[in-house]
C-alpha cells in the first residue's frame, strides 16, 4: 500500500476565503477529503502538511525520504524562487509531483515559472482541488513506474 | 457519455523509434490503446488525431467544437511557438488540456515556455504516456465542473 | 482596374463567434461583402482567400504576384513568428498591407511584434473590419504611388 | 458634420526638405491640403495643429476634447518615448487615431515601438501623405461605430 | 479606534547598530515609540511584530485579519523576492502598506523592486523612522477611504 | 513657517475626469485645498504649480531653490522617462518629496520604475489624494531633519 | 551508393527571380542540376523536394529514413523558429546537414539564429549554389565517418 | 567667418552651483566666455542658446539650420531619451558637434547611452568647459572637410 | 583564540546521501571533525550550526556577532536569492567567508549567481570538504588582517 | 594556382590530445596533411600558420593580403569576442572562409555566436578534420566567382 | 614640454586602404603628421606607437607612466571588449585620452560601447585624422587641469 | 614534491602601485615571496610566470601541463572575456585554480562573471596576497584528491 505525503505551502491554509475567483471555494479540508477518498479507492494512504515556512517544508520533504513513497506538493508562491525547496527535492529518493490549482501559465508573468520543477517527476496544474486528485495518480503511476 | 478527441502534433508518429531514453518505448499505438481503456472505464470515448502540420491542427481543433467535448492536445514542438495553435484553443468553446510526455521543465530552456498554455484549462507534463490517460482524466473533471 | 487579394490567415474564419468581445460580431463573409462594396467603389476588383495553413498562404503570396496588384492580408497570429510569410511578402513584387482588426499594440505583449511588417508597404490595426476596407484603400493609393 | 483636429508633432514641419529619401517630397502644407480635400468629400471639417514642444501637444490634445469630435496625430519622435502624450491621450474623450509617413516596422528598432499606440483606437503607418488620409477615413469610423 | 499592526522584517531588529549610514541611529524600539506616540494623538492603537523568519511573518499577516484593522510593513529584504508574502498580503482583507527607512530606489538595483509592492495598498520610503509614522498615518487614511 | 511648493505634471489637471476609476474624483482643486488646509494645520504654506511641459516644471524646480524650502512633485508619466526632472531634482539643495495618486507598482510594468525617485528624498504612492497631504508631512520631516 | 535528398524549404522555389541582390541569379533548377553533377562525380545520387509547407517538410524528413542515406536541407526563414522541424531531425536516424546560400551571420539579427542546427551534424552558409554542392560533400563525409 | 551656434540644454543654466564635484566650477558664462575668446582666435563667431524645454531645442536647431555654418550642442539629460532632438538633428542640413562636460562613460548606466549621437558629425565628453572649445574646433575642422 | 562558526544552510545535512556524484561522500559530520581538526592545528575553535530555515540563519548571524570572531558560511541553495542573509552578513561587524563544495561556476547558470557574496570578505568554492578548511583558514587570515 | 593560407587559432596545436570527445583524434599535422592533398588535387596551394596568439593572427591575416589569394581560419575560443580579427577580415581584400571542426551551435551558449562570421564569406562546421577540407573548396568557390 | 604618446590598436596601421569609405584615405603616417604638427605648434612632444597585440599596448600604457605626461589612445577593436587595457588604463598615473576616426555611435551596435572609456579622461570620436589632433589638444587641456 | 605554477595576468605586475585602495599595498614579489613560503611548508615548488598577453598565458598553460602538477591563476582582467584561456585550461589534464585579490562579486558588475571558472577545479577570491596562499593549499589538495 503505497503512502503518499500532500505537501502545501504558504497561504494555502486561506483556500476557500483567499482570493475565490482564483482559487475557488473549496477549503484545504475539503480538498484532503477528496483526495483521502481517491487514496482508498487506490488502495494507498494519503498524509498531509501543511506550512507557511519554507524550512519547515524543506525539513517536511527531508523527512518523508524514509516513511511516504511519493510526495505530492503545491509550495504556493515558493513555485517561483525556492532553490532551497528545489534542491531537498533532488536530493530525496522518492518522486516529488508539483500541483497548482489554477492554470499558472495563464496568470502574473512570474508565476509561468517553477524553479522546483526540474526536479520533480512532473508537473499538473489548472484543474482546482482535482488537480491534488490528478497528482496522487500521477504519483501512483510513477511508482508503478519506477519500482 | 462524453467525447474527447486526443490531438497530437509534430513527430509524435515516430513515439517508440524517436529518442527514447526521452520518450520511452511506447508507440503513439500504444498510447491511444491505453487512453481508449481508461476512456471506456470513466464511460466515455476517445477519438484521436495526429499531423505534423500546424494548419492541419487548427482546422481539427476548430472541427472539434461541435464534435466533442473536450481535448486534450499535445502539440510536440509546436507548444513553443505557435501562437496560432494558442488562438485556435481560444477560439473554440470546449475546454482543452495539454499534455506532454517528458518533463518539459527538466530540458532544454526553450522547452520550458509554452506559448499555448495560457489558453488552455491547464496543463499536465512529465509522466510518459500516463500524460494523456491524466490528460483524459482532467478533461472530465473539467467537463464536470463547467456542467 | 485593379485587383487586390485579400488573405485571412489562421483562426479568422472563426469571426462572428471567436471571442467577439475582442474581434466583434461581423463574420468574414461580412467583411468581404464591406471590402468587395467598397471596391467596386473604388472601380477595382476584391478576391479573398483564408487558410489556418502557412504554406498555404505562401502559396498564395507567391502565386498572386503574376494575378493581382496587390494584396492585402491579416495573418492572424502568424504575424508574430511566420519569418517565411515575411519572406514571402518580401519575395514579390506587388505591394501588400497588412491589417489587424483589433490594435495589436494594446494586447498581450507577444502581439505588439509583427514579424511581417517590415515587408509590408504599411500597417494598420484596430478599426474592426474597417481595417480591411482601410487596407484596401491603402493598397489602392500604393498602387498608385509606384506606377 | 464631424470635426476632426490634425495633429503634427516634432520635425514634420519640416516636411519637404527634411530627409526627402525617407519622408517622401511634400510639405506639411500638401498634406494639410490632401487632408482638407477629403475632409470635405466626407462632410466633415479638418482642423491642423503643429508643434515641436511636448507640452503644447498634450495641451492640444486636452483643449481638443471639448471642441472636437476625433483627432488624427503623428506624433514624430515622440512615439517612441512620450508617456505622458499616451496619458494625455487616454485622458480624454475622444477617439485618436495614430499615424506616420513611413513603415515604422521597417527602420530603426527603436522605431518600432509606439508607447502611445495603447491608448490610441488604432495606428496607419506607411503610406506617405495618404496615411493621414486614411488617417481620417479612420476617425470617421470610429466616431461612426461609437456614436 | 483603529487597531494597526507594524510589521518588521529581517535584521530591522539590528537597527541602530546595523549600517547607521544608511539605516541612521533609532533603535527599532525607538522607532515603536514614535509610533505609540502618533497612535495615541490619531486615537488609534499600535501593535509590533518582528521576525527573522519570512514564514513567521506570513503567519502574523495570516493572524492579523481579523485582529487588526491594518498592517504597516517593512519587509526588509524579503521586499525583493518573497512572494509568499505578497500573496499573503493579496490573501488577506484588510490593508496593507509598505514602508521602508531608506529611499530604496537610490541603492543597488536590486532595491529598486518590491515583489510585494503590487498587493499593497501603497508604498512610502526614504522618511527613515518616520516612515512608519507616515505608514500609520496613511494606513488610518485608507481605512477611512474603504469604510 | 516652512514653504513647500507641490508641484503638478502632464495631465493631473485633468483629475476628477480622467479616468477616475484610476486616479479618483477628486479634483486638482480639491487636493490643492486639502493640502493647504494641512498646511496651515502645520503652521506652514503650501503653494502650487502645475504645467503640461516638461521645461516649465524644470524651470519651476530651479527657481524653487531660492525661495521655497522644500517641493512636494508629482511628476505624472514624466516620472518614467524625464532625466531631465531627475537632474533638475539633484541640482537645487532644497528636499523634493515624489508623489503619486495610485498605487505605480500594481499598473503597467512601465509605471513601476520612476526615474527620478533616486535623486528625491523619498517617495509615496498609493494613497489618492492623501498621497499629497503624506508628502507635504514628508517634506516637513525631511526639513526638520535635515537643518 | 550514397543517396542523398536535398530539402528546401519556404521560398526557394523563388530562386533567380527573389531579391537577387542577396540570393543571386541562379534558379532552383540550377542549383539542383549543380548538385546532380556533383552527385555523380562522387557515384552517389542526388533526389531534390520542396515545399513552402513546415509540415510537409517535416514529413519529407520522416519519411528519408529509410530511403535516403542523408539528407541537405535548408530551411529558409523556418530555420530560426520551427522547432517542429529540429525535432524531425533529431528523431531520425540519418545525418542532416543544413545550408544557406547568403551568410546568415551578416544579415539581420534574427537570421543569426538557427534552432535547427543543433540537431543537426553541421551548418554551411554563404557560398551561393555552392553551399548545396559543399553540403553534399559533407554528408558524405559524415556517411563515411559514420560508417 | 563660420558662424556657430552653442547650445546647451537643461539644468546647464545652474553650471557652477550645481553639483560641482561632478560638473566643476565654472559658470555657463564662464563657459561662453571661453568658447567666444577661442572663436575669435579661430575667426569665427559663437553665439549662444540656452534652455530648459526640449521643444524649444528643436526650434532652434531648426531655426539655426539657414543662419549658422554648424551647431555645438550639450542637450543634458536629453541625451538619454529625446528622439526629438535626434530627428531635429538628421533634419538640418549643418553639422552638429555633441559635448559633455564629464564622462559620461564613467558615471551612471543610463548616461552612457546618447540617442542623439547617431545623428551628429561626432561626440567629445569628459574635459569640462574645454570640451566645448575642442567642440568648436572640431565644428570648424568637420566645415573644413564638407566645404 | 580566534573563535569561528560554521554555518551551513538547506539541506546540508544530507550530505553523504544526496546527489553524491555532485557533493562527495562525506557527511557533515565528516566534514565538522575535519575543520575541528584544522582549528585545533591554528590554536582556534571551531563551531557549528545548521539549519534548513532561512531566518535560523538570519538569527543565527545575528548572534554571532558578539560572541564569534568569524563565521564561515555554505548557504546552500539560499546562495543564489536571499537577500535577507546577504543583509545579516553585511549587518554584523564580524567578517563572514562564503565557502561551497562544489565549482558553482561550472553547474546551472542560476547557481553562478551568489547575491550574497558582495557582502562577505571573499568565496572559495570548488574544493569539497576542503572548501571549509580554506574557509576556516581564510577567516583567520581575514581576522590577521583586519586587527 | 590559388595560394591558400590555413590559419589556425588558439588551443588547436593540442587537437589529438585536447579534450578527444569534442574535437576528435586528429592532431593539427594530420589535418594539415589532409588539407595540403587535396590542395593538390585542385592545383592549389596550402600553407599553414598557427597562434595562440590573437595579435599574431591579425599580423598574419594582414600580410596574407598580398601573398594569398584566400584564407581559412579556425579563430578557435576568438570567434566568440575577437572584435579585432573581426575587423582584420573585414580590413583585406582576399575572401576568408571561417571553420570549425565541431558543432558550435550545439553547445555551449557562448559559442553559437561568431563575432567574426559577419566579415567572412561564409561558415562551414560541424564536419571535424573535413571542415578544413570543405572550407579549402569553399575558398575555392569564392575565388572563382570573384573573379 | 607636454610629452604625449600617441597610441593605435588593431589594424589602424591600415589606414588608408583599409574600408576607405569609412575611415577615410589618410594613412597612419599622414595622421602621426598630421598631429606631430600639432604638437609642435603647442610646444610639445608627440610620440607614436602601433601594435595589433593586446599584450603589447598594455606593456606601452604600463611603461608609459614614467616618461610620457599623457596617452592619446585609439584601441580600435580592442574598445569593445578589453577590459585588461582598461585596467592598465585605470593603473597608471597619467591621464589617457580615447579617440576614434569614425563616429561609433553611428554605425554597428557593438561598437557603441567602450569598456576602456570609464577609465579614461574623456573620448573624441567622429573627426577623423583630426580625432587625433583634438586628442592632443584635449590631454594638453587635462595635464593643464590636474597640474 | 608537487610542483605548481602561479600565473599571473595583465596588469598584476603593477601590484602596489595600482590602485592600492583596491588591490593593496603588496608587490607581486611580496606575493611570490608569501606563496614561496608556504610551499617549502608544504614540502612542494612554486614557480612564477607573469604577462599581460593573453597569448603567452595560453602557451604557459599548455607548457605547464607535462612541468607542472598544478596551475594556480590570477587571470587579471582577463577572467572576464577570454575565452581562449578558458579552453586552455580545459585543454591540459593539470587541475588550475583561479585565484583574485579582491572580492570580484562586490565591485562593477563585468567583473562578478569568471569566464574561465566553470574550466578550473574552482575559485578563491576576497583575501588579498593570501588568495594565493589558499590557492596553493586548494591546488595541493586537489592533487591529492585525484591522485
Amino acid at each position: 500500500m503505497a503512502k503518499v505525503l500532500i505537501i502545501n505551502g504558504p497561504n494555502l491554509n486561506l483556500l476557500g476565503t483567499r482570493e475565490p475567483e482564483v482559487y475557488g471555494a473549496a477549503t484545504l479540508a475539503d480538498i484532503e477529503a477528496l483526495v483521502r477518498e481517491r487514496a482508498q479507492l487506490r488502495n494507498s494512504e494519503a498524509s498531509f502538511f501543511h506550512s507557511n515556512h519554507e524550512g519547515e517544508i524543506v525539513d517536511a520533504l527531508q523527512g518523508a525520504a524514509g516513511v511516504y513513497d511519493a510526495v505530492v506538493i503545491n509550495p504556493g508562491a515558493l513555485t517561483h524562487y525556492s532553490y532551497a525547496l528545489r534542491d531537498a527535492v533532488a536530493s530525496i529518493a522518492i518522486p516529488v509531483v508539483e500541483v497548482h490549482l489554477s492554470n499558472i501559465a495563464a496568470r502574473e508573468e512570474f508565476r509561468a515559472t517553477s524553479v522546483i520543477a526540474p526536479a520533480c517527476a512532473g508537473q499538473i496544474s489548472g484543474f482546482g482541488p482535482d488537480s491534488y486528485v490528478l497528482g496522487l495518480e500521477a504519483a501512483l503511476v510513477v511508482l508503478g513506474r519506477t519500482q
